[in-house]
């Protein structure tokens, strides 16, 4: 069903594991790039062993790691170091996300790649950057959250902080790491150069706090946590309806005007409390509790109907168990279904890139662990059936 | 203090207003990519109003156009959709995130340009894609998370669903954007051809659900929001300390070990409720408890000193008025400064994609309104001043 790709015959070197070094990678090989994902023997990527499992598969993994290739190498042996080597030289870019520093004792870092394979774009992934007072530090998906503000600025006022649910801060990193490979794979077409690049999950997460920062800077406050709440919008809230609650969201007057009317209350942009943005926010309590004596006299569907009807930006909070049969991403193609060896046909969400022409390609489930190793060592770096033999005897693949 | 960039000549028309669409532009003209933004005659982005406002000048704004060109067009004037045409020719890419079907309505949409730019690179975003039952629906950030399933799962089990506090999926759409812009780049650099790119807010979103999809699909089960918890590890939580809270995450049994170790309790690891991780996440209570027994006798400080010191994952959640000083930001060299027009320096985030040979520059600031019409009207499309002069009587820049 599928045409060209946008990055066909690029070659992928892939040493990440867990989750921000796997969506990038994803993303690099849906859109056609050769992702040759290296996974220690025995035991492969800590995700295959990650919630969910089912009949010892996991849909962590699963998701993560389709349209790439496994192969197994032990890098603390030397014919398994080796085979990663030659690897690197094969490759256009290497992507890595262990603790800054690892990979380098490994004998893989870029200073040793670039002696082999001089042009190529080596991307890092860590927590906290190659260097600086914080560059040990061990970063999980919610230390990272921590430490970049996104979790003192989640959640409602009265309660503690709360993580972002979903691990925001390795999916955003990963995406942006793949901003910056193929930013330096232009570059390096135009002139023949490599190079490094250096991706830290905290900048990634500072960069993602919309306007907090210049909250800070420009007017001297802190930002604070305000639950469903927008800092510079109202009515713009999580309400209570008759049977749930419901997010509408207005930002300008026009759509608070519209709001109003279908509320029956096409006085309130006249009322000098309520006519502008601002004065709106400055009385945010009042407006919203206008809003919400509306919305409890409706079913969350009626008041996403009203609302849908005059263009007012509404909706509930829906569950995945909703969006899985969500009309609208089954119109846009996002569920995809892989058959998972012992498991059966499964459900995981699609690429999200619509290129019309070169439409991304998600359809090729994960592999299993070192499902190509000997084909790789074969057709890529032309070892004999011998070779391959002896190194799975010495425990190296 | 930069060198070349990475993008440099790539030429991109921006059509983009608030967030999504900015986030985008921001990436690639930071890159080097020379970006004209246009901007409604004497309003411009909505965003030039948003809160943080000082003196006249909003932060948000000027934190998210930096690095750009703007250009004051009337589109609803023939000669405004005229120079918008032109501009278009001249450009290798134009980015637009109007409601869908607007651009197209002003004769600017993508069969249009391709009429006269065959090789162009359209990417529209959108909140729920250009097509589909849900193609007319109004989104903002809050909208796009909650029907995208992270409000759901964010949050405490004993309230309300929470979105994240800063548009996350805002931003997230944005660099995504970029990814496909620069995937479609590689294509044309190789075949000559461009294409048409269509990216929602809404696919964007629930590919960034993590493991909650497969959760679903897997095992049947609809994924609920946790709090600071993780689905499948514990102790994995946010913590009471002696003067605070802190987050402490472990994965996986070696981190474990070494948790129970600086607790003094090397004796958990051995108690079959917690020596595996699935057998602490069924006692994640009892595991939860015994952790926090242990944080309560000590400062924040104190728990992040001492876990630090054995590669525990550990972090305080930090405000923005403690990021701002952060020492690791500023080895980054995460924080940059603007003069902004009329307010004076103000800090903001930097660019995170760290590519050594061609780093991203992110220090010129954002365009006041219309800064850069007659430059570009006459640099670019060789308008004579009396043309321009006469747009200008004509209220069409």
């Amino acid at each position: 069903m599928h045409g060209a790709s946008a990055l066909q015959g690029l070659k992928v070197l892939d040493f990440t594991r867990v989750y921000s070094g796997p969506y990038c990678t994803m993303l690099l090989a849906d859109l056609g790039a050769e992702v040759i994902k290296v996974e220690a023997v025995g035991r492969g990527d800590d995700t295959r062993s990650f919630y969910p499992i089912k009949n010892g598969q996991s849909g962590y993994f699963t998701y993560l790691n389709r349209s790439k290739k496994s192969v197994t190498l032990n890098l603390k042996s030397q014919e398994g170091r080796r085979a990663a080597m030659e690897l690197a030289q094969w490759a256009d870019v290497v992507v890595e996300n262990f603790s800054a520093g690892t990979i380098a004792k490994l004998g893989l870092g870029y200073e040793a790649v670039k002696k082999v394979n001089p042009e190529v774009i080596y991307a890092s992934i860590s927590g906290f950057g190659q260097s600086g007072p914080y560059s040990r530090k061990a970063a999980y998906d919610a230390v990272a959250q921590a430490m970049g503000g996104m979790t003192y600025l989640t959640g409602y006022p009265d309660a503690a902080p709360v993580k972002v649910g979903p691990a925001i801060s390795d999916a955003a990193t990963g995406v942006h790491t793949v901003v910056a490979i193929l930013a330096a794979l232009h570059y390096r077409e135009k002139t023949g150069r490599g190079q490094y690049i250096d991706i830290a999950m905290l900048d990634t997460v500072f960069s993602m706090l919309e306007n907090s920062v210049p909250i800070m800077t420009m007017l001297g406050e802190n930002p604070q946590r305000i639950g469903n709440a927008n800092p510079g919008s109202a009515p713009y809230n999580m309400y209570r309806t008759a049977d749930g609650m419901v997010v509408i969201a207005t930002a300008n007057d026009s759509l608070f005007r519209r709001l109003a009317g279908v509320m029956g209350r096409p006085d309130l942009p006249d009322d000098p409390r309520f006519s502008t943005n601002p004065s709106r926010k400055a009385h945010e309590k009042e407006i919203d509790a206008i809003v919400e004596q509306w919305t409890q006299r409706h079913s969350t569907a009626e008041v996403e109907r009203l609302l849908d009807e005059v263009g007012v930006p509404v909706a509930a909070a829906r569950s995945v168990e909703q969006l899985v049969e969500d009309p609208q991403l089954l119109h846009r193609e996002m569920i995809v279904e892989h058959e998972v060896p012992g498991v059966g046909w499964v459900k995981f969400p699609a690429n999200p890139l619509r290129l019309q022409l070169t439409p991304p390609d998600p359809s090729r489930r994960a592999p299993e662990l070192g499902e190509h190793t000997a084909e790789i060592l074969s057709a890529v770096l032309h070892y004999s059936d011998a070779q391959i033999q002896q190194m799975r005897e010495n425990q190296a693949i």
